[in-house]
């Protein structure tokens, strides 16, 4: 290969993985507005807030810390932990193809930088409506900063996850399922919203705003385009365009999925399913999401879309409270995603499958407990839930002084 | 040309229609928001759920038919139909340069499945407030899976108008106008919104959210980049920076056409007379996006923009309720466009001008009577119009038992 | 270099300037949705207006004069004005490698026209909420005709600021301040809103939606990532990447900063700070984003987003009334961060930042008497107010004829 080839395709994939990066950095904005969509608007200023500084936190973490921790020079204990110093920075090989044939050092960091704030951000829409701020972002801050970027270098960082050959494309597990598990034991540690389960019944509370939902929903979809297609690292036109194709056929299976269960089962074809059914369907064909073929990728989504409905109604039942279906949609997509990649496709078998019950099995061993202890020392310090009259009148005055429509009612 | 260009080149150009297949995605967000800005919030969850539901059906109908029927291997009776069987997959040379030297198989069946799901979209819109969920879907299958391919054929797929000479660069005819036409019978058939040409006045219905409508225009014009910039099938320079170029200032002119004309004939200048004006240029240069030059373009759009006020005023005259005015941008902005190939730009003249009125109503002559007869049996079978009473209430609660805004009155 | 090597690089310049030119249409949106939040619903349909008719207004205006004034084969008075002729008109040089090594004519042509019409969009949010409607169309019509050209030609169009050594990478002056300086006069000639200021105290007056608020800042920083990485000028993978970098970073830390003081200072973490924050660290870094590395990019937003607070509330006590903050934003942000070119980064020193003191001071000098010379005109003759009355019923019903979301209050 001749030098000038392998520099227009370095520009030509490089410039892939930054348009990428741009898309993945507009999944925020979806979840900011689907999360906002699904709960009450006593709580949108409180919901945008955290959805809006959690992005910035979390570049400047990833900057800090999160990137060296995540593709370390140094591992220690068997590919568990490394790490190689504070902050990033660059000599001019790492903007050039001597880096990276297919990117520079700057696109690396901010393309898994953007990565790493959408774990925070999945643990904001299980714990809406009743956590305190400062203790969601003190608890962000520390997730980010060292349980998130470990368990990325198990896979991606070359530890021993994927020594082992687990394989996780875009981050069924290591993204989706590792902010599904904090999510989990925040929604424990938090306890419901008060009246969600008052009187032995389950009470639902719907969010205030479907449209804005729906505009999560799309760009969410819209971003993942840049999550999976931006993880091929590359601008390869076989594998980007199958990405493409599978991402987008296992999202609209999942949503018709979901459509038909709801409709038969619930009896009213339910819009919130509807869109659970979708992004469930992007959750669960990240980790194989080029793998599969065209009608494997409708096989995972649909079943996908039809286990949301189910997932929604079980958590409700065990009373975990979760206002936007967060668990549903990624740690069960998540896990059910990376589980696929031993079921079905290139890899499918049942040496591959066990490897990916390990993935899942590992990550669930080091997140669980230390989430945990997190909610736990921070539920004893500083607290983590607001008090009853706060959340009776909303985090919005309660926590910002803020509201979000004042002027709906009157015209002065 | 050596290998090693025609492979960087085949990278960037499958690049662009793959980012171009990402932007046409996000057309079903703006037409989403556009539509449930412009009607009731009594019937905006059912609003949102067509919009959000059709681009998941539509890929998948394309997928298992639509790509197959469109781009058919065989071809029949002159041209008018072909299939080369169900489902999508391919063999590896679909994957590399040898099926095209601009884009891979799978680029090629997402691109155009993106523009599959708009047709039924456009329906969407002129049916609202009133149109029975299921019936709606049913249509809409049909719609994808039938008609919009069979047309698409004639032209895209090397079918008889191709043959012809007819010239429809990126869909005025093939995709808007198809739309527009299934648009015009479906409203025939269900006839106005209650209450809307009571006692022989014209009652203005006026949509919830003006700022969704907003929302919904600038994404569609931003997904049009894709559209029409895609509809180059390559990333040739000087082709896409054209067709950048002249859809702009279409769609600019076209604003600007709309408002003043609104302004001098209305008394007001009118928001959403301008959003239509906008969108009426786009649909009108996207005929012949790569064939004017930039005045032309501005002349197109600025027709197009004073035209939309007019015929918004037209159809209410003649009491065909639209209540996003879709027949207007899309059926006469489509037509219109698909004759001023003929008139402006490279390919002017009365020959091609003749062979453009040809397409017009050859699309026509399929699509009126392949929906009426469609419509006519859903409204004996299933019914097409929901009751009085769900009408009166809301199609939110009626078809969906939920509400798009249920706590903005209560803090609690 | 080959031939087909430089046509290959020339395609994916090429495109990535018009994917950018994409993005930086998009901030159109953004800013839409961000002024409209702010401000009261009364006022939503007028505000929109003026955001959806802008960027249309804007890039005929660019064609039909801005472009040749901005970019002039003829320059006179030292560089201080030129003109090349009415029209936008390219011969087939203009769409070849001929014209530029990067992009075509035509790809030049609209990424620099959708920078334009920023720059009026700008002054819109200052003067929002008692503007009248044609005044203010009369003075973005002259702004952008004349004076955002002529400034612009200075620097971009290789005219005194550049001989001089000055350096504005994107636009923090060229753009920005332009918009700012715009904006002040406005403000000034205006005056306050009815009330804001009533018996000697500052009465806030708070937006009416939130969530737009924080749809428009994500869109805007998406948007970003075209206006600054798109003023590479190419897909250049080192200087693209360093980009988004320094541009995300600064975005980030200036949310941050500004969490932090409101937090502090104000005792409450305050959303719409942070909003700020994050816009005045996307101003600050634009005018050196391919300067500085990554910890000088968080250092200069982390300032500016700490400044933001502190000049809002010192517009408000010298009674300048700015509903969004554009002043903060646009105009100190602007200057901070054309002046930080002098103070860190490549370009670092003492020789510069006097540059970079020119620069400011020559936009100023032109600019302020400039715009203050159109109000005054506008204000003596068809008025920039409008009546009282109208302002206490908004501006929808009284500019328009419409409101904005009609049928919250009823469902029928």
């Amino acid at each position: 290969m001749e030098t000038h080839e392998i520099n227009n395709l370095f520009t030509v994939n490089n410039l892939w993985i930054l348009i990428a990066t741009a898309l993945v950095f507009i999944m925020h904005l979806g979840f900011a507005t689907l999360e906002a969509g699904l709960t009450r608007s006593k709580n949108t200023v409180n919901i945008l807030f955290k959805n809006s500084i959690i992005p910035a936190i979390g570049l400047l973490i990833y900057a800090i810390v999160g990137f060296n921790l995540m593709y370390p020079g140094i591992k220690f204990a068997g590919g568990v932990f490394g790490f190689s110093g504070f902050g990033i920075g660059t000599d001019n090989a790492g903007l050039s193809p001597l880096y990276n044939g297919k990117y520079t050092y700057w696109t690396d960091f901010l393309f898994q930088g953007m990565f790493a704030a959408t774990a925070a951000t999945i643990v904001s829409g299980a714990v809406a409506e009743r956590i305190k701020l400062s203790s969601y972002l003190v608890f962000s801050v520390i997730f980010l900063a060292v349980a998130y970027p470990v368990v990325g270098m198990w896979k991606w960082g070359g530890g021993f996850l994927d020594t082992l050959g687990f394989y996780d494309f875009a981050g069924s597990t290591i993204v989706h399922s590792v902010g599904g598990w904090g999510a989990l034991t925040g929604v424990i540690y938090l306890g419901a919203r008060k009246g969600k389960y008052a009187k032995g019944k389950i009470h639902p509370i719907p969010g205030h705003n479907i449209s804005l939902a729906v505009i999560g929903v799309f760009l969410l979809w819209f971003g993942w385009f840049g999550f999976n297609g931006g993880s091929v690292l590359s601008a390869n036109p076989t594998k980007v365009s199958l990405v493409f194709v599978t991402t987008s056929l296992a999202a609209s299976a999942g949503g018709v999925g979901a459509m038909i269960i709801s409709w038969g089962f619930l009896k009213k074809p339910d819009l919130t399913m509807v869109l659970n059914g979708i992004l469930i369907g992007l959750v669960a064909i990240t980790a194989g999401a080029d793998l599969f073929d065209p009608n494997e990728a409708m096989i995972i989504g649909f079943i996908a879309g039809v286990t949301v409905v189910y997932s929604v109604i079980f958590f409700d039942k065990i009373k975990l409270d979760d206002p936007v279906g967060a668990l549903s949609v990624h740690l069960i997509g998540g896990i059910f995603g990376t589980l696929a990649v031993g079921i079905l496709g290139e890899k499918a078998g049942w040496h591959q499958f066990k490897i990916q019950l390990i993935g899942v099995f590992s990550v669930a061993a080091f997140i669980l407990p230390f989430t945990a202890l997190l909610w736990g020392v921070l539920k004893k310090t500083i607290g983590i839930r607001v008090s009853e009259e706060e959340e009776y009148y909303g985090l919005d005055v309660g926590e910002h002084g803020m509201e979000s429509y004042p002027d709906f009612e009157k015209v002065s």
